[in-house]
């Protein structure tokens, strides 16, 4: 039954807009249970001029990249081991958590740990989720790892699932869960 | 910049409210980036009779408890074993995929499988996170397991995270990482 | 797809608040041919203290019966030949015109008019047909005439269909179409 | 002193938001009775890319032309004799109901039952109502029926109306009334 | 031809309420060259639950007292010479220029000056305005001086105005202009 | 805490629209003691053809000049004697009050009377406040007065303030108080 209406600065765009029309909506049907026919969104685009907060006119930065993409763009930067490209998208007190409770800072530390699990890892994609938070987003994306152990075998379909805490369109930390040992201590 | 504005019929009770405010601003600010204190969102609330769509009033069914909600009533009855109480949260379709990819469609199936691994596990929960979608809502929780292995030694602190499918206030499916398998090939 | 938003100073009864809805919902059905689903109609009450034309106040007067209300009136009251009730409801300048032409601006003419024609004459609503407007509304009411004719025999089922101009509450003309003449030349 | 405010995806010509804006005018006039002045109509209108409904976006369908001009030109079609395009404005189940009582379905038939009474008819229009609907709307047409009698004198002056049943841009029903029996039986 | 509508949270009592729709009506007046009656304000009224900014909700501290209020309560305690309540209304950094350019930073320098210019004097006034401003407001008020000359004979209709800037409620300069000198100066 | 949104017929050019923002956001920053930054003011701008008043479209006059404008325009005149451009600002009944009461209705009647207090006066404006309103707009605008004196030494520094009512971009009253006798009587 309702209707949400935003009132914006004119000159985002359509991309930005769809994303917020598709969050409100899905807040909406998440909280009420609102049939999603009687879900109506609504953006009204204002000029620049015709906007101000405490009688100043208000020009709205750029929105940041979704945090999906962020992800998604630092996870193919380390796939295909750029580690320069994949520092840049890390904050400066950046920490990941991988199995077995393993912590590091750097992405060299998690190289060296890394190294004698195997030769090589990729990720086979089954879903991002992305939860919107005023301080700062979360990013979960899950699927399969396949790749290479030490002995030159492959492997594939191992699940794993990885949580990132993005701000400003930078990654706080990354927290890894996999079934590599599990597959390991069944003699993989 | 952004004012979001929602017109709901009245009768939401406070908390439903507060969470629709809390996830249109969260949205807005991950969407945009705007400055916290410039995303205003505001709820006008209607009558019934003085809303309609179709030339019809609406009387807005109940809203779902929030799907966090659920996943911790589900986990509570699980771990104090009270399966009347759990399976009352699944949907007819509901599966599981646990480490290793083991799969079930009914509890029983899991505690069979979960007997040899250990007496006993209870969860310690260091967040829950909700992704709200049209289709359905997506809650993920983490932290650690601690509980009693087969040998009767106590073991915690083994690493979790599980996602859950919610749909109408039922679970569709929930999907189980951990570091038991790590735990155990070190010797655990 | 539109939604009708309309403000009103709060104090209209609810039966006047649904013929509003009714009738925003039945124009944007009728002219944009959109799905009614998609027509969202609500009213804002404000109280009188929040609002002002023109730096003033403002006290609606209240509302006119409902046009098609004071059409069944004066019918009934005709019906029941009670002239004083009915010539309550004309406008100082109502006129009448009916089959064949005859014109009158009094009841007692139209009765005088009637005498040789019928006994007695009773009306069997089919349906009324109001059309807004901003200086006056009409109103239309048609089905089936029943009565005594001058020989005392009786008739029914005779099609006739009445339009009246509404303003403020009173009847500014009347215009009468029927079948009696057709039925009289059949031999009736 | 209402203020109607009508959101619209853009895109709508200027006499389809003329007739909207006319109507929500004429209905807060007819049912508030509020003084002209005090109404305010007011389009918003906003990009497809900007509106949502069940988180989809919509493409208004074009509108129907007006349920007048349909009528018009439906009646304008039938007095030229172009069969053809007056069945166009037919719905499958059409259906007329003529003075005495006479029903049709087809034209043909009309004009079968027509032949013996006049050799040429037309119509002069005094007004033209539009009672708006959700299901359907209903125009009326009144006014004066000029033409030649099947002896080859010519009649004019001869007061008619005709009530229509319009959805979806086709008629469903006919209703005439007129004094053509009434002059008949004058020695007509 | 505007309509302001403004969203308030609830609470803030009517005489607030007016001068905010007074103020919005004059400004528009003022600007736009409007015809009064088609300048429309309102006041929508939300609970403060249903209002966030920053996802915070806000409680509303208490309005000020209107300026022109504290300017008039100022200027009865200087007319009585009730000296704490008048500097009760002094901000900390206050400074009057009364006549000749005479500056002043405390009631007492004032009283000083103005002991061998009259035994007394009283303000009769003719208007007060106030300019309203986001940083401060200003309140002029004018109209006549009566009271006593130090030789003891009367003097009233001496043409005077003040200016005040009003910042938070209190008082953060006084400006006098008077025709007192130029009384004196026609042997006065 | 408010949001204050007006509804504009496009076409006000900026400035004008920046006069109405500035003017909402003081009148809500004086009423309510408001943070500047909860202070949102908002125009939403709509077609000619999408707004109607008793149901008839609005041609929005051009807005009058800016009182500040006018005030600023007559005293240039005036300052460079243009006395036919100085009138051209003068409303049909203007009247003007100076020092020590002087009364005069016409530019002429001034001049002759200020002919003998000094050959020439200039004003240094400090600030000019404009206080909005339904009827009439005032102006003051305050400052310091230099010339030549009768004798042909030169003054500068002497404080003035003037008072205007502005209508329909006319003069209504001016009324002026300075310190001319003061420094006069001083042995100016």
């Amino acid at each position: 039954m309702p209707v949400i209406r935003v009132t914006l600065i004119e000159g985002y765009d359509e991309a930005v807009r769809d994303r917020l029309l598709e969050g409100y909506s899905a807040v909406t049907r998440t909280v009420l249970g609102a049939v999603p026919d009687g879900i109506t969104a609504v953006i009204d685009e204002v000029k620049a001029a015709n906007y101000r907060r405490g009688n100043q006119r208000k020009s709205p930065k750029a929105p940041p990249p979704a945090p999906e993409q962020i992800v998604r763009d630092f996870l193919a930067a380390m796939e295909r081991r750029d580690l320069a490209a994949a520092n840049a998208f890390l904050a400066a007190d950046f920490a990941m958590v991988f199995p077995g409770g393993a912590r590091f800072t750097t992405l060299d530390e998690l190289i060296a740990w890394a190294k004698p699990r195997y030769q090589r890892v990729g990720k086979v994609y089954e879903r991002f989720d992305t939860v919107p938070g005023m301080d700062h987003a979360v990013v979960y994306c899950y699927g399969t790892l396949e790749g290479i152990w030490p002995d030159g075998s492959a492997f594939a379909g191992i699940r794993f699932i990885d949580r990132f805490t993005v701000r400003s369109g930078h990654l706080l930390d990354q927290a890894v869960w996999n079934d590599l040992a599990e597959r390991m201590s069944d003699g993989g």
